[in-house]
């Protein structure tokens, strides 16, 4: 029976472990499928003691005195990657400078890799989804913040200080409005809670525009989501396609900006704002290949796993882990 | 007697040939020293087949009839590193498509390996020059234009199609003025062409001001130079500090976006630019660090091996192919 491998996402205030066999075809890892996959939530006022006992019940529960041959983790924070430590966990207190790599180690007896969501991600897209073939690539996801992961030469490349990835920070507007301290960043623009905010403000600021988004809304502006601006702006709303549009317009200045700084041979995209339609890619596109100089090639594509990459990107962290050991001992 | 490296250095319009040797000790590269060092000039109407019969006999000059063990050759302008063919120059007509390793390879009968100035001039700098001991950086050269290019892991990164660097073409101001049909990219602030048009703009705009850069200029605003705008602003000349500043704000928020983006150890800045003095360097540094995460870590330093970095760079390219060359069949 080919080696168990254990993955866990702890995603803020959502949990997932899941569990799969290593491959017996690195080179041709399509259509993986888990063996047993569970999701849990935090509780209210959880901290990470709470959380941990949650994965740890769930991980043992789908194991059923298995006893995986590695552990790869997805961690939704800052992780010191050379030894698997939590710096912090912006959702929940109780994490900063947590030793999650050796806890897991110590309860599982076995070899136990962590990295954060986002480079975890994008090693899940590279290995086993939109990114296979890819030598070189990002992964951005937009959803509540906008974060990313670097793939180099086929293999994840976390910074100095494995903060590298931040594409959400870069500043594309001096005169933009101020966020965390600065002013004009792309997350300040494209994610999803911005994107709600500036529509509500946009709907109070013009009283005669925005009919269907209001209406979609029923009124309620606190209701009005990203979905609902896209769903809005799909029907024919101009003021919620513009609203679209200038977050589609910020995250296409940050990629072709890092198409120039990088030149990588494509941008993969997950996270809930992606799915906001043809509007919103079109305009994308449109501007981060008007950023980028005319000899920068690259895609911009959908990713493949959904709410799954980081979790096979744990899998393909365990399956590092497995074959490194295996080469070195085997 | 150790292997002889001949450096190439094809500079727009000025070309230096120079020879070294093979060093002993590749972990103490400090110190090293050209056995010969000459440099010639295009003539006017100069095309690709002049810069080449100029190059060629400097070379062979400077060989004295001795034969190389490999040749490193720096390009100003984009090159398919690949297998060493020119795409094009920006000053000189006739380089489309120029397969110059070959050529040199046939004129010379040894390995030839060929990139472009910004890719070399950054392994020049990180082997031998002030990226010594670091793993990951990226070198930016400020002068006509602004170019750059990168060291992840100690190896160059020349990116999916050659053109990674290009920290210039980056757009930090929507608002901004068009170049090359963007607004607001790095090089449209920060260049020293723009330098010195934007301070004769500002005199002509503002009749009673910047008294002391218009002294400096004897009244000739054509003879002003980025060199005189900082002479002038060290001498307290508010407009040329305000000129100087500007462009010192636009490379910083480049750095800053580039640090968040990719996280290296390092910045070093080479270029004419970068000797415009503590007001420059000040504005710089403070609006990189404020752009930049408060987590991301870097140093920005000036560059060690001036003019000759690509010359050291191209040293490099010759050690690395001798060094493969003795692995594969010493």
């Amino acid at each position: 029976m080919p080696p168990l491998i254990l993955a866990l996402d702890f995603g803020g205030t959502k949990h997932t472990a899941a569990i799969t066999s290593l491959a017996d075809n690195p080179g041709k890892e399509v259509n993986r499928q888990w063996h047993a996959h569970q999701r849990a939530f935090s509780p209210l006022n959880a901290n990470a003691n709470s959380d941990l006992k949650i994965m740890t019940s769930l991980a043992k529960k789908l194991l059923a005195g298995e006893k995986p041959s590695a552990i790869g983790v997805s961690f939704g924070g800052p992780v010191d990657f050379t030894n698997g430590t939590v710096l912090l966990s912006h959702h929940v207190p109780g994490w900063e400078n947590m030793p999650l790599q050796q806890l897991l180690e110590e309860e599982f007896t076995t070899p136990v890799r962590v990295d954060n969501d986002a480079n975890v991600a994008a090693l899940g897209e590279h290995r086993l989804g939109a990114g296979q073939g890819y030598d070189s690539l990002m992964y951005i996801t937009v959803s509540t913040g906008v974060g990313g992961g670097w793939i180099f030469n086929g293999k994840p490349w976390r910074g100095a200080s494995g903060m590298a990835g931040e594409i959400g920070h870069t500043v594309i507007d001096p005169n933009g409005p101020v966020w965390f301290g600065k002013p004009g960043c792309v997350e300040r623009f494209a994610s999803g809670s911005f994107i709600a905010q500036w529509a509500r403000e946009e709907l109070q600021r013009k009283a005669e525009q925005g009919k269907i988004l209001r209406n979609l809304a029923d009124g309620n502006l606190e209701t009005i989501s990203t979905q609902l601006v896209s769903q809005a702006a799909s029907q024919g709303d101009e003021l919620a396609r513009q609203v679209l549009e200038k977050a589609a317009w910020a995250l296409g200045v940050g990629i072709g900006n890092a198409a120039n700084l990088i030149n990588p041979q494509l941008f993969i995209l997950g996270g809930g704002v992606t799915k906001s339609g043809e509007i919103f890619w079109q305009k994308l596109r449109r501007v981060a290949r008007e950023t980028a100089m005319p000899e920068v090639d690259f895609e911009i594509i959908p990713a493949a796993l959904g709410d799954d990459a980081p979790l096979w990107g744990a899998v393909a962290l365990a399956e590092d882990l497995i074959r490194t050991t295996n080469e070195r001992f085997g």
